[in-house]
């Protein structure tokens, strides 16, 4: 269970306080933090809460949303990536999660917005270093490329980070948004020593309705976790294993049930 | 509006007779038949009713579903893309669209299933040399990898293709299963030779509640399909532009005003 981190979302009722309490009663000793809950609680007072706990921050989700053309958006969303980089170096988060953004409304030029994430990542490297923080690229489900991530593979994350320092750019590996690739197996290899994040959901079918809210937790679904546990391992990863799940059931449930499922089904379907 | 094809399953409510008299009426030259409602009329009189019409079959769907394990559930999934070939023939159709399949039930072998169509497809290509019909392997949207179609990518369709003669087996290129693929101007200029069929639908957004009705007309999305079109041609491709739209929207509605919709946007968004 050392390698076991909660992504505070797959608890979504719970608020820093509670999910940090939730983690050390589970025996969890990673957590992977949002900005609006720690945000809710104050960013020196949520560091306070983890280190106290001794937890490791193994993620702080997210900064990204950098397709906006050049402009007041554009310059709006590189200031708030500029304070969630200080949030990260606060907390001591292993890396700052990059959720790119889809294309900006009414656009259809998919290889501009790309070309301006490429920018923008440039733009914000000089602040990550400063910091001291590792911007993690998460290529999302190309499910999500219209309105919420225009990067989609690995491979394409990975070409994106290659210009700066591994320590400065990484590339999360999250089964739920790479587990269909064709060449994951040589992508991941390929990403090896730039892994910040590994995280772990289930897909799982019928597709629910929310498109969002359509990830399951693992078991329940069609990804063989152990194969992608191995493959992260092989290209030397070793840190934690984040389990971020955002499903309406779960959010229903009791969390620390809902916890006490997540170290049952990780022990079954990720160790092993 | 000599190279506009209506996919038969556009305007979901028309038999085959309908939707060759829609297309008569509307002036459009192809029809992309689906295997369901010409059994329903029988191939031979469909075979009569496009030719009566002049109309030429741009495809026939569709084949495949061929990732079962081996065994009697494989070996009747072959047999059925055997009549399926002969059907195709039957019409004259130019190309026999394979969608490949799904993980089996309970499986979590993404691997497997894809070595498995693999070896189906060499076991289908001497039945469709013989026949004169040419397989067109239909890389899916990551989004069905799970139930619909283990096949996600244009380059994975392509090397899946190579060990056969363009002339039996091509793939697909169809706007809502590709747009998001960041390598896809590559792949679609290595497919020179070997489109079979280039379909078109856009990618909508907020992601409809089913996921297998979330295509969206042209211009009601995020979709160039201008770009789209300019790459297969300069890929040597002049065949059909068949447009097919899942949508329980234009399923509710008129088919000819469908039909009237699909042409007006067909120029303001794919010509041009």
């Amino acid at each position: 269970m050392d390698r076991l981190s909660l992504n505070q979302r797959t608890t979504e009722r719970w608020s820093v306080a509670e999910a940090v309490d939730g983690c050390v009663r589970a025996g969890i000793g990673s957590i992977g933090l949002w900005r609006e809950p720690v945000q809710s609680c104050g960013v020196a007072a949520a560091a306070r809460m983890v280190a106290d706990a001794g937890l490791r921050v193994s993620s702080l989700c997210r900064g990204g949303f950098i397709t906006a053309f050049p402009g007041p958006e554009r310059d709006a969303a590189l200031d708030d990536n500029r304070r969630a980089i200080e949030e990260a170096a606060l907390l001591g988060a292993d890396c700052l999660v990059m959720v790119v953004g889809g294309l900006p409304p009414g656009s259809r030029d998919l290889a501009g917005a790309r070309a301006r994430v490429a920018d923008g990542i440039g733009a914000l490297v000089p602040d990550a270093e400063a910091a001291g923080v590792q911007l993690a690229l998460e290529p999302m489900h190309p499910l999500y490329c219209a309105d919420r991530g225009v990067l989609s593979t690995l491979d394409q994350a990975l070409d994106l980070a290659a210009p700066f320092a591994p320590s400065s750019v990484g590339v999360v590996v999250d089964t739920f948004h790479v587990w269909w690739d064709p060449v994951v197996e040589a992508a991941i290899a390929r990403s090896a020593g730039r892994i910040s994040s590994f995280q772990v959901c289930d897909w799982i079918t019928p597709f629910p309705a929310d498109a969002l809210l359509s990830r399951g937790m693992m078991g329940d679904g069609h990804i063989d976790f152990r194969y992608f546990r191995r493959l992260v391992e092989a290209a030397g990863y070793d840190g934690p294993i984040e389990v971020e799940i955002f499903n309406a059931d779960l959010w229903a449930a009791d969390p620390d049930e809902v916890v006490a499922l997540m170290r049952k089904r990780y022990e079954e379907h990720v160790l092993g």
